[in-house]
């Protein structure tokens, strides 16, 4: 299996698709942005691409939605949770009371402020292009004590994955101002058969609403409310036309052979003027949804046994 | 076919009947009462009852409403809708303006308050038991000058019905004070093959609602709403047991082979305790039902076949 | 006080009153009918009128339920709840093993049918016209062996209270098939200062739909629902003129000053042709509502100072 | 005034800002971003800020939705629509036909595509760190041959209001893709007098919903639904805490001093654990809502009125 992924090595990307396939078993292959691993997977240079769609500081990674949402269709097969920690590494024989400068993508910097502020409130911060950059600087400076001098930090704060793939030695680990931060990560191919339920399944759709249609969003949640579908998330993307003109892109609890998935499907396919199937893929977290009473698939099956019997003309 | 009826001959009930089968082309079998004429049915004494369901001034007949909710199953073929307007009969001779004492039944007294007010102001109301019962006193003495002397009314106010039935004459006709009001009759059967759909049909169930939820009506309510399909008819009966525990009695615009009504069936089969089919028959007014964007037969077939094909592994 | 209520003397809704006022503290005025009690309220010649309203069997009591609907306007300032249960009485020193034919108003013969076929397998039916005529026929013969030879039957079914009215001897006491069978009784007075709020209170509203408005049901409800206020009872009644065309009779949990009924009623009062305020009262039951979140009259005050301060210019 | 905006000159947040006040009726302060802007209101260096909120292409601007969602209170008091549409500008000299290479930001680049493949279906792109940038480069060159050999352009993709700003010449004007493509940019200020309503107002509020409620979404729309207030724009933003949790930036149709919009508002603050307040300001575009049956303030006014003669014991 090819694996397209945003690299390089080290990443919390890479840090996901290790949960997936380990690097002695898949080809991996990194990409410099997210758009380009989908990509890969759409022009059949990769079998799957590993992306990140949602994180707990940033809400919905725009790219990812929008690369499913339009084009070719591709499906979800698996999701992935990373949780959002890093390790401060320093040349060796740095302890993290020598620490003054500290190199950090903006973004990690401040998902690590008040941690810093603790243990390091002196520290200033040296800014990063990327999670891995100072990772591989260090990595070249490494037993050269003049490289080493001519850094232009002490430490530098990356994600867990770099600090073996760069041969790093660690200052301090989970350093992180939200012990719950994650990131999650999704495993996206070419359609083909859906991954069996399990019990704790998520399907993702985009779905466009009737325009001019007061009250059109609040239909279509009934879709859902009505078959006893919850949500886990529900994000609206534009759709590019018209100012106030939206997608939304949809987690739902639930396999697409689920009788009651199955039929808010249809309901939003007959009502909906777009609706794009993105996939059923077990819950990174495998928390089973409750199940409203009357929306088993037995329940389903039961009806429907019931309803042919009434066609029939067997009303008892 | 031997037809069960509020009898005797002349009823309301007995002109919905000829709309259905004439006298020389059915047995009919006059009933003392609603109950006893479905009842009928139910022994196999009759293959069919015609009995009142529903008037503008009173609503729902509770009488047939509550036979038709228990006991063996029965369902409903057809529907008739019989204006409520009376004929003022009168010994022959009797001319409108001498008319002063009218037996009529005080249900049918009070709807020709207003017509009588203006055409005979000062007639007094004699009380009938029935609405044919003076029609048959009339019958009686007719040709008698002494006993239609000794009658304790000059005129009646009889179904238009009983006028040919009783040989009488006509004084005046169509006496209503709401030219629009309507009884409407339904020809009840035993199960058996359900009426073709017309695509102008009504469905009559009874549902009952889960206990000790709040917000069970307005949830029952939304299984209909999400699939398009309105009511003409919603009405509470008690249930029995407890103060404040109804059952809902319900006519649906609909077929049952209907896509959007199956759904609707089964939704409410699967969440409320108990649902009750009662008979898919077609609309006496034939008036069709507006048809909701998505909810057509057409429509629902395209959406399983769409849901077929992500189920299959092809999301395109 | 000067009661009009449904007589005579040891009627269920005699013994409703006696709930409410001591026979020597008040002026029992028995009426005919239920709609005599409240004509008497609505001409003054009674202060107040006490009528059924629903039963557990029946459910809501037509005669009061549409003579409160229409005319000029009377409120419901107490309710009362009357256990469906009779007396067995018969003359001096008949056993309950002698009972051959039992007198009783063919209503009570159905609620007692099951307690009478396990008691009294072999007994009769003997239809009285009330539920007080047998005990009068009995009061009569009391002390005349030859009379009570005479009567029709051997016991009657009659309300507890009828027992001391009538001194009569019970045979059997708590005759009922379901013992938690209740009749709901209403105070019926002129317009004036609502009842205080006891925390537990009902508000009885009679609302009309818009036509022609698919959805016009739900949105109703929906009124409720989004203030968190529940409902005891809705039930249906024509509203005469036309097919298809209902009022809503209504029982909401709540008190007409408490903030989230007032929003409610002003959201009816708005959207819907016709409401009618009928009383806010005490339950009978004393059962306090379940208050959702942020529904307590102290949420809304607070929104209401919090709203006042953003139209004010200070969104803080 | 101070203003504080999106700089340098010639961007299209400044062409927004015209449309506000003109450069010599106030003082113009360009910032470097967004939150820049936003921040020089809170900390008192501008008096206002001129933001993009939203965009046809790229939907809700993150940087802003987040920087009014938290912090100390601020609210819009106007917005303004500005087209995106670009002008092509080049050295003196240069016609349409002779150009090959085109300096212009990414964005610009992407939503010009398909104009630049009808009419210069043979240049390439020279991407530029912003939209000024290459105006600054020309007017720099302007005048000196050397100069403008040695750009590495022969035109640029520049905002309508840079082409006055940096005295440029235009090749060709109205370049877009989507010739209906807007910016909507709001005023944003310190607390303070609401702007009067119009008649055609938004208002704008961010909204967190009750954890852990399945439904508790639709329920947020109901009470909006219920008051007949419509939205045209709702959009989710992390709450940042955990995956899943959102909250919800919202655009309402109305007023805050509107009756069904102060009902609203206070529905939402009291069932939802965070509602801020953003402003009501005139819609760029002066399109009056649909006001439905029953939600005008006058509508409001007479229920408020009725409902306090309920309260007052007179419910006729």
């Amino acid at each position: 299996m090819r694996y397209a992924y945003l690299g390089p090595a080290g990443t919390f990307t890479e840090e996901a698709l290790r949960q997936v396939a380990a690097p002695d078993e898949a080809v991996y292959l990194p990409q410099t942005d997210v758009g380009s691993a989908i990509a890969a997977v759409r022009s059949g240079d990769a079998d799957r691409a590993v992306v990140a769609i949602e994180s707990t500081a940033e809400g919905g990674v725009t790219a990812t939605l929008d690369s499913l949402a339009a084009g070719s269709p591709l499906v979800i097969v698996r999701e992935v949770l990373v949780p959002v920690q890093f390790t401060l590494v320093a040349p060796a024989g740095v302890r993290l009371a020598d620490v003054r400068r500290i190199a950090a993508h903006p973004h990690a910097w401040v998902q690590c402020r008040r941690w810093l502020a603790a243990h390091l409130p002196h520290a200033v911060h040296v800014p990063a292009t990327s999670n891995t950059a100072p990772a591989a600087l260090l990595a070249q400076a490494a037993g050269d004590p003049a490289a080493v001098r001519a850094l232009a930090f002490d430490a530098a704060l990356v994600p867990p994955a770099a600090v073996g793939t760069y041969g790093l030695a660690p200052v301090a680990e989970h350093v992180a101002d939200n012990p719950s931060a994650l990131t999650r990560f999704v495993v996206v191919g070419p359609p083909g058969p859906v991954p069996a339920p399990t019990g704790a399944d998520k399907t993702t759709l985009v779905v466009h609403l009737p325009d001019n249609e007061a009250g059109a969003l609040l239909a279509m949640l009934e879709q859902f409310a009505v078959r006893g579908v919850n949500l886990s998330r529900i994000e609206s993307r534009p759709i590019g036309d018209a100012l106030g003109r939206y997608s939304f892109s949809i987690d739902a609890e639930g396999h697409v052979t689920d009788e009651r998935m199955g039929e808010v499907l249809m309901g939003l396919h007959r009502r909906c003027p777009y609706v794009r199937f993105l996939g059923s893929y077990p819950r990174a977290d495998a928390v089973a949804p409750l199940v409203h009473v009357g929306t088993s698939d037995a329940d389903f099956v039961e009806a429907r046994a019931w309803l042919d019997r009434l066609r029939g003309g067997d009303p008892a």
